[in-house]
């Protein structure tokens, strides 16, 4: 804390805003912190005055809540809203709730469509529209058409700012327009070439124009890109595109192929790291959006359902042993080893599930190799099926001093080893084909599938071989 | 099979190589299949001609594994070697472990430096030195500096083609040399300034040179770059870096702060989309590495490891209930309901050791928030216990017939699902500080804890109020 005060005193270099380890540093957020508590603006101006809107960004969610707003509202016109963009979902949602709305507006105004359409498209449809009614009418009419796309379409996250050529303007005109233009995009990489009714001919890397010689016509070093996409084209189609083909942008172009705006790879690596973040999540039983700063209170509702199902499964489960009440009684060791069938059948299915669910999401895994991958994975069950069969029968028949109850064990594992395997891979393909989430509700059907054909393989068998009743 | 059939015989168009939903064309593989099994490179090269790597890669992959090789040796020098960029690494060693020395040496030899260090660097080193020995100099040295550095570094994943300025030049004369140099970059999107000594001084956005006047010095133009990454630095973190600030691309120094390489973002999507696939993969228990195009015998070996560590925890689980043997007996409901408590425990704990694991990985679990976090999570399983020890109490309660049994399985969910909370919070935090890997080891622990904490608790509250023994 020392050294916050100091820094707060007599405004010496702030401490880096980030430490070796990438973290956001400490003593930065105590310093931001401070500053908010003396309602010092000038103070936080400075301090973040050479900061990139990412780490503006995770500063606000290292604040506590109350301060978010208020750390925003003592910048004013001095805060850049595209922090904003930055946070999670909830933390924006609360600070743009505490937020007046003259502060929205004006924020929003300076906005390129891209990142006033990502703040805006959570806010009740009522406030938007206020909002959108005192923006001034240019912003108002592109931002009311990107938020007419569909939500996570690519017309909502397109950048509309580019620049467009006609085919026939020459290298040296075009070069001309470029030095001499004022209003152009913030940055760009390529040059888009269009008819007169806008319709996409090609694009012109910049490095392409730079090396042309002077007099050629545009239309010339117009490739005709390979790719295009649709406005209406969900975001993680279009993420899948530019990862498959190493591409650093793909015009977008509405029904009528006309040029609307450019997604850049930067634009959708978030897309592509969510889509795997959210199968990891639904995987553990957890909402894709649960986000670190979510309330208690929506985290304990939203985990409420998935273990809810899991505890129906479990009374299942339970069920099946209620079955065999009488065997167990009559011999306990069978009650204490049938949850050890149950869990290796389980995890062998958890394994197999979380290889499909994922090959399925990235579309390794499709209808032609389906069969090819269904056959490994019932060879992997049976080879792991027996090794854990011969263990673990051993280990059974040493504990209990009887080989019958080892050899029934080793059944037992080796059909709840298939099973498993088979449920693992099945499962996911199945609802897949029915379109629903594999990652969602994979887990549910599976362990069940374990659980069941577990309890039942090792007390039938039980029962027969010892003549149990 | 009939279209294919006919398009090999007449060669009219061949059909799309990909179908509408994205997945690979079966008529297109087909038609690939049967060129290859008639030895017909002429046919594959007409096939092939218009295709992007990535989907010759993912053709590759779809031919059977011994068509794979004869595919490229009949193609000859019309294959491009990029290709094997794209394919899984089993398929890539399996390939080149087919082909001759020559072919890999020329196909090799065209390929930009980070592009060929890929194919390369999986090699035992014995054949990569031989490999690098019959490389026309200039790239043998560029592949070998590159293959110095250390595995998965960005020394390795750079591209070395780049273009770099001194900072006295003129825009005019800057563009003068990008007009006529011949060996420039296939592509590049911006300008590097460096001083005599190679020293990264800034760099010049493309779009910022062609609206520049023409008189600008290159160096006014530079931009100090805000980042560089060293050679030596963990892919990873260069792919966070780039992530985090929305970057097209880095400038990749050496320890002199030489300029050496440049990577982009589309470099190092596949980096983020593979980091959170390992985590994903390590959470359901199978190795990140592996791949649907592993064989049988290798996946059975590698999930085998992570399946005996299970066996290993069942079993102490297993003699928990062995301790209540006696208990069991006497009472057979809790030996059918035994399994729910730890079940219950252990999905609340996979919930919250998801969402750790993760936060760990993207950084946003850091020390400054863990105690905020690890008090919410402690606070969402007392919640959720209290309304699954109500609802499994009602319902123990009523299928047994004994409101003494349903507060025993209450108490013993509360007990359970708390200690579920804490430790999907507190191991992993504990694991990365010691750094392990949170995703590959949590599971074991926690899933230990919950069975154990979750026997004991159900059969040791029911010993003392039954007066069991």
């Amino acid at each position: 804390m020392t050294d916050v005060d100091t820094a707060s005193s007599a405004r010496p270099p702030a401490p880096n805003v980030r430490l070796e380890s990438e973290e956001l540093n400490p003593a930065f957020v105590a310093a931001i912190a401070a500053a908010v508590s003396r309602s010092d603006g000038d103070g936080l101006a400075q301090l973040i005055q050479d900061l990139h809107e990412a780490d503006v960004g995770a500063l606000i969610e290292a604040l506590e809540p109350d301060d978010r707003p208020r750390f925003i509202l003592l910048l004013g016109s001095r805060f850049d809203f595209t922090a904003l963009t930055e946070v999670d979902d909830a933390v924006r949602e609360a600070v743009l709730a505490e937020l007046p709305q003259d502060a929205i507006v004006e924020g929003v105004a300076e906005l390129p469509i891209d990142d006033a359409v990502y703040i805006l498209e959570d806010l009740d449809s009522d406030e938007k529209d206020e909002i959108l009614d005192r923006l001034p009418s240019p912003e108002r009419v592109a931002l009311q058409r990107s938020l007419d796309f569909p939500e996570e379409s690519a017309g909502r996250r397109m950048q509309t700012d580019f620049v467009a050529v006609p085919p026939f303007w020459g290298v040296d005109q075009t070069q001309r327009y470029l030095r001499e233009t004022a209003d152009l995009p913030e940055a760009f990489s390529e040059l888009f070439v269009v008819d007169p009714r806008y319709r996409l001919v090609g694009s012109v890397p910049l490095d392409k124009l730079l090396r042309a010689s002077r007099n050629t016509r545009i239309g010339e070093l117009a490739s005709e890109d390979r790719h295009r996409v649709r406005a209406t084209d969900d975001q993680e189609d279009v993420a899948r595109l530019l990862q498959r083909y190493n591409m650093l942008s793909v015009p977008v172009v509405d029904d009528g192929d006309r040029l609307v705006g450019v997604m850049t790879v930067d634009d959708v690596v978030d897309v592509i790291q969510d889509e795997a973040d959210e199968d990891l999540k639904a995987l553990g039983g957890v909402r894709g959006e649960e986000e670190l700063s979510d309330s208690v209170w929506y985290i304990t509702r939203s985990r409420f359902s998935w273990l809810f199902v899991n505890l129906v499964t479990a009374f299942v489960a339970a069920s099946v042993l209620d079955v065999f009440k009488g065997q167990l009684q009559q011999m306990v060791a069978l009650a204490v080893l049938a949850p050890i069938v149950a869990s290796q059948g389980g995890n062998a299915a958890t394994q197999t599930m979380t290889v499909a669910v994922r090959a399925l999401a990235t579309r390794e895994l499709t209808r032609s190799n389906a069969l090819r991958v269904v056959w490994r994975e019932v060879r992997v069950g049976m080879l792991n099926g027996f090794g854990f069969a011969v263990l673990t029968g051993a280990i059974a028949s040493l504990w209990f001093d009887s080989i019958g109850l080892g050899l029934v064990i080793g059944c037992a594992m080796v059909i709840n080893m298939l099973a498993g395997a088979l449920g693992g891979i099945l499962i996911p393909l199945v609802l897949d084909r029915y379109r629903a989430d594999p990652a969602v509700s994979s887990g549910v059907f599976v362990t069940t599938v374990t659980d069941v054909v577990g309890f039942f393989a090792f007390l039938g068998i039980a029962t027969l071989w010892f003549g149990l009743s």
